[in-house]
């Protein structure tokens, strides 16, 4: 199948911008002097997703599973301001089907590459014995020094997020917009301390975010903007609205840190997406919330894959 | 599992080269600042093996799986003559052992990380309902327009093969050298109009080499150098060794064209790995052999995944 299925690629990637050698040698190659690259640095991520846990093939379908692969990896390099240059797809076909497989994951691939304005440069395709795994690398630049890191928040700074969060499960996981156009938008202003996405859930990444830049995060519970979703799965779980808010995985949102002067030049919503502060990092370490009964420790129970 | 393992990487693998922004954040960032940008390309090729197909993990265990992963890669890299910069990693685990076989797959990863001064700069895990598929991105550079292609084979160039072809199923997959330090001394030298690495099998490269390079070529039977496994794997495969070094896969060899003019120049061994020419690139396309009963086309049957 390979060789039919990279001619197919091949021809169906030509409208996408273009790496310096595409498709069809043992390496892509990426040229550097078109990217002003004595100021810039690449920044490169990669993931894959596994049928029956980051989506269930016979329920998805593969082109949503392949819109979900480079919307995940997009996402992350909006999490770091970057803007995406390229994208490699490596596939693990179950037998079956393995060629039509291929093709739907490659559309749904295809369409947030068109969107983004991506190359697809590269990638491989295996046929075995298992179930559907597909895998993506995405190569992004950034401007050397002005990349947003987990790494950058301190005490006093406010805690942002974009859209609403919760019941990702519902759809939005799989349909989800990776935040590019807003950190596009957002990172000239030069307002953010610290980012990342909202990946394993609120909770988690909020605390991976402390952890990484040497503080603490106070949340405003009340402030916490909760989606039509988690209170359709609040209405099922037995949990609320604010718990599948703070610890549902996989909203994709974007989870920032913005220094308190800067605040009132931060806009109300970016690129159509609302951004709304929950909170704010505090000297004392670890995760804590803030409602009228007082402060308390926030224990994160996230979704986290295994 | 995966915080105590991230950590645990991250720490095993700090006497490795680094990037710019390492493991730990949302992407890897690479200085482009520091790789002479305005006259060098990055190579960057992808990967994934999947337990039973590419390798059965009971027989061989995670660690030599591990080190055929990052060998695969090294091989593209070394087939581009391009000088690894630095690796990522991705793992789908069986949940049965998943740590154990994490620790496993990167000790093996970094068993060629650490010969070859690569960094082991990102990746992800995930653990899942299915067999381990381990997944590598492997990024290089070499100077711009400097990189062997494919593409770049002439009708009267010799074709050059390092080592000896065949039998690699007995274990030369799992514990092949990638021709890095070849590539690396044989590069300067600017004898090499085209390259790449023997993986699905001579005949099945070497076409693809003539479809991309629009030539044909010549094999002179008798100067295929046959490896020992070869000739073993003969005696109950009912083939001959022959058969086995012009189809078997995953010799991991590099397959070169040379200019005629060039080959007085060619050493006969660099880095210890034999050169050998065996046939020349010509005008008619398809892929022919010579013997002593003359010329006939020879159909390549490689070892294609799938």
């Amino acid at each position: 199948m390979e060789h039919s299925f990279i001619a197919w690629v091949k021809q169906r990637a030509a409208r996408l911008p273009k790496v310096k050698l595409g498709i069809g040698d043992d390496c892509a190659l990426i040229g550097l002097d078109s990217l002003d690259s004595a100021q810039s640095d690449l920044a490169i991520t990669t993931d894959s997703l596994c049928d029956g846990t980051h989506f269930i093939l016979t329920e998805c379908g593969a082109q949503a599973a392949g819109r979900k692969l480079i919307a995940v990896n997009l996402s992350d390099l909006a999490s770091m301001a970057a803007t995406p240059l390229a994208v490699f797809l490596s596939l693990c076909l179950p037998k079956q089907n393995a060629g039509d497989v291929a093709a739907a994951v490659f559309e749904g691939v295809y369409e947030l590459a068109d969107k983004y304005k991506v190359a697809i440069a590269g990638g491989d395709t295996n046929v075995w014995n298992g179930p559907l795994v597909i895998h993506m690398t995405a190569i992004g630049k950034i401007a050397s020094g002005r990349s947003w890191l987990r790494s950058g928040a301190s005490a006093g700074d406010a805690i942002v997020v974009t859209g609403k969060l919760g019941g990702s499960i519902l759809g939005k996981h799989l349909l989800f917009e990776p935040r590019l156009e807003l950190a596009s938008q957002l990172h000239p202003l030069g307002l953010v301390s610290a980012a990342t996405d909202i990946s394993d859930g609120l909770g988690i990444d909020l605390l991976n975010m402390t952890v990484a830049s040497k503080c603490g995060a106070e949340v405003w519970l009340d402030r916490i903007p909760i989606s039509q979703d988690a209170m359709i799965c609040s209405q099922s779980s037995g949990r609320t609205p604010l718990d599948h808010a703070i610890s549902d995985g996989e909203d994709f949102e974007l989870l920032l840190a913005v220094p308190r002067e800067r605040m009132s030049r931060l806009p109300s919503e970016i690129a159509g997406v609302t951004l709304t502060q929950i909170g704010t990092f505090v000297t004392r370490t670890g995760l804590w919330s803030r409602d009228k009964s007082g402060v308390k420790q926030l224990a994160p129970r996230g979704y986290v894959h295994g």
